[in-house]
């Protein structure tokens, strides 16, 4: 059996553990295995590479993805996967592992509805699958944005500021919601909630009232700009606040532990699936045991927020 | 309402955001609420405290426990129990919740026992309490075993040694284990599982011959000490390894975004349970939600390993 | 004798722990020692607070500083100088040390040639004190820095891109100069030495021919804004290029070893000339020598670059 | 002009950041240049590698040495030496590189004395280089220990107990000094410096009578080990402590902004000299420029001990 790997979208940390553990998997269960570069488009123009055990021998705790990754709208159009179609036949390959978020499993559901033997990994960092409790990537972004804002909550403290910190997050607030939590923000702000700056305004002349030192507001960067954000509550209410965007720095770094053991898993998960000719599927977690996700609902379904952590921060940021 | 909490056995990362969580969510819902100092000790001496929204005010970021652990041997007497029992009376508590792990919930149990009002949250670096998938400072542990082990690697890569780590884990090798997958062990030694010196002898000698630069052995304390581990290598077989002794560091040092999330999560339930006089039971998490266990299950079951981890170790270290 | 300790100015890693030396070497000697809250606004307004040994207990390696900093605009006047010699008078205060860079100890100058016992510590993570090799916070925002772009840099290689990293330096690009070292950085871009937009752009090209993964540019603030340079590359050569601006992540965070090392070693210095009546000084360390500066030369000196560094950086980005 | 580079002896992070300076300012001033694999062994085996810029294109910010190291007693023989000339004359090697401490450059200076043209670069975490204020690894050894010493911290003072923590340094305190100022130990005992254990004793009695929640005791391997220590200390006073033993740990990781800055000047220089033809030199720092110190200065001389930091301790740890 002969099977390639692919990452595509985002760069997350973690993805290399997956390519080691679906390289090492592969070849402990006596397949071949091989690498496509640059994600779609590689796959697109057949450029693939062989891998054995020893060319994935120190990425386990590296970031990023040795496979590299592109954009490809090409992928996109009616031609773009008769060309990856095409380019798998060439290369023998009998089945398919690609490792990425909801754009990149989206575009592995194409292939399987042509017929092409494909097993999905959950890898982003915006943990935002439907069907997996979490994604590779999601808790070294945390833990990198978490990290980002103690740092900054320093210089807030030291001169009695209010900080707006942007967090990425373009279409859900998933990830800003959990850091929120995570560093004690006085607000949290995500595109799945509306928002009153007004109401803001007075939480945070009181907070000062009550003796804190900073008011720290997590954004989602799809909620606002942060330096729009913070124009509005001095515009409408004097309150002079500092930004921060945090940006890439959140994707990038060695992963964490939970993203090795996460990618480490879900990368076993999946060759055996390729060996159980189990196709269509994405590799995700439920419940601390390893799930199998349909590729169509993946494509479709939208994974609700935690409401529940709205309270918690009301709770809490007293 | 009135209410206390304590921190009692070995001191977790995530402790004092599970205390800023009690305090804060305590305070929110109108109740007044104390600190014990040293646990049980402190309990039975009457050691309270007074907490505000202000003294918990920056320590969500912080490892160990503002109020403070102790042994108590005399807690497990008759008497120890009655003079906690009166402690709590003579202070007016009207409920208790008590942070740690196992030892310190079996301690809950017995107040519970007696009728006293108390609600545990499962805190210990060990990950083995029953009936939750998660302990407050298991993440941090586990990361910071992670991360001192790629420091190792780097030592052992450039001399192509083998290393004899050994983690926490007195009992349990549930630390070992994961930690041993997300560093890429080539072996990893727990308790719960028989070992074989001659056959890991021969597949030091094997990977080596195959190419490795180095042979890292992941070792729970509970197993084995990792000199004597060492010494049986090399009088057995010849293999010298080099030894390193984690300790302590694993059990400090800021929480990561996990320890602080169930922590805090952890908190604000513990606080809800004694709102609703849901008594004694434990707070953990089982399928990403919040769960109650109940605290007999806690001072008796065994929580399980995952033998699946074996093979993914055994597949990985080719 | 009692003296009085104060931080002024940007918050630099470290400034906690020369707070810690200052107020524990005083008390060692028999002084009584005093912390201004809020800088010179702080002092101004006469907000003295009392320190001992347990209330720097545990500061060592906490970032920002517990005396807090603010912007004051009067101190420059006149009147401002006045305020705060009467606060010092009324507290009686025998000698004050002042913490903090070049803006903070001009002000100290001010002080000084009023007759004021002022002793200075060098600190600001900017690094531009004259006479001194290293000032407080300069080590920990260069790490910081570091280790933000280690992580951009994993998506910089994955995506094969162009990266333009903003880091701090307002009127000087000593910081970004000797990250963009440690970074390995493509290219370096400061105030203080011109660049040319069309010869950088052809630099990037032959790179990515030569079969590099990425480009990165590390850019000073006061050079010229992340976001318009990116622009300017685009429009004049046609090059996409990410952008990332580090901000106020850069100030914050545990000091590392050698800025509470500097902090420690400045703060007992600075208590040491207090106690032989030398004021007018500012400390800092040259030839690994704890070193004094005069406060005039601190106002009006100008620190030179190492000029040497584009050539160490030209040899090395081939 | 064609030449070659080695690191031997213990490993110090930085020595990548070493290698990769060499190598790209040779291939920049047009020279070959070839890496020996483990030091001194592979040297008199002639394992020999060619370099080129992208072969150290990802190394500047990994820890240990991708040319790897060994033991090579027989290199301290007259057959070893020659065997190593022999070698480098097949090679044709112009002239030898060589990255190490005391032990590494008094083995260049036996090559120097056969007439063989050597420069080497000063890089040990011990610091302990006659001639140099810095040697490449130095800083972040320091960085690891006093993280890991931070992480110990947490559990002291939450049990408020005495912990006796041995750091690197079988020969020399330069480490444990440095790092004991940083942590705030309470004691600092090296191999420079005798002690006093009753005197100790009564030491950490006062401190806790005083308020002190903790006491570390910071320890070099060359003085005692940690455990014996810990014997004595309860032994003879009754005092129970902790014992931690940071080992291999602190001299692995991805080197600090320091050791690459550091490594990549030194290894800058050195090329420098090659075309200078200036041998029998080990590059170093002294005053913040790169200095050059006789090789038999390096194999002879004994640095001294900052004794201004044992005053500095004792102000500071009350």
């Amino acid at each position: 059996m002969r099977i390639a790997v692919l990452t595509s979208g985002g760069d997350a940390p973690g993805m290399n553990a997956a390519i080691r553990a679906v390289t090492r998997t592969a070849i402990y269960k006596g397949m071949e295995i091989l690498g496509v570069k640059r994600g779609y488009l590689g796959l697109m123009n057949g450029d693939f590479t062989k891998l054995n055990s020893r060319s994935v021998g120190s990425i386990l705790s590296t970031g990023g993805t040795i496979l590299l990754t592109a954009r490809a709208p090409e992928f996109k159009t009616k031609e773009g996967i008769q060309k990856a179609i095409q380019s798998l036949k060439e290369n023998s390959i009998d089945a398919l592992v690609v490792i990425g978020g909801n754009g990149t499993q989206t575009g592995s559901y194409y292939l399987h509805k042509e017929g092409i033997p494909v097993v999905g990994i959950a890898s982003t960092i915006d943990n935002d699958v439907f069907g997996t409790q979490r994604t590779i990537g999601f808790d070294t972004a945390l833990n990198n944005a978490v990290g980002a804002i103690d740092k900054i909550r320093d210089t807030a403290t030291s001169h009695q500021r209010v900080f707006v910190v942007e967090v990425m997050g373009r279409n859900r607030g998933i990830l800003a919601l959990n850091c929120g939590i995570a560093v004690g923000a006085d607000a949290i702000i995500i595109p799945e909630k509306t928002f009153n700056i007004p109401e803001l305004s007075i939480r945070i002349k009181e907070n000062f009232e009550r003796g804190k030192k900073h008011f720290i507001v997590v954004l989602a960067e799809g909620a606002a700009k942060a330096e729009k954000f913070a124009d509005a509550l001095f515009l409408l209410d004097g309150i002079k606040a500092s930004v921060s965007v945090l940006g890439y720095l959140q994707r990038g770094g060695n992963p964490t532990f939970e993203d090795r053991f996460l990618a480490t898993n879900f990368g076993v998960k999946a060759v055996e699936m390729v060996e159980k000719k189990k196709f269509g599927v994405v590799v995700g977690i439920q419940n601390n045991e390893m799930t199998l996700i349909d590729m169509k609902q993946v494509a479709n379904g939208v994974k609700p927020i935690n409401e529940k952590l709205f309270d918690v921060q009301k709770f809490l940021s007293i």
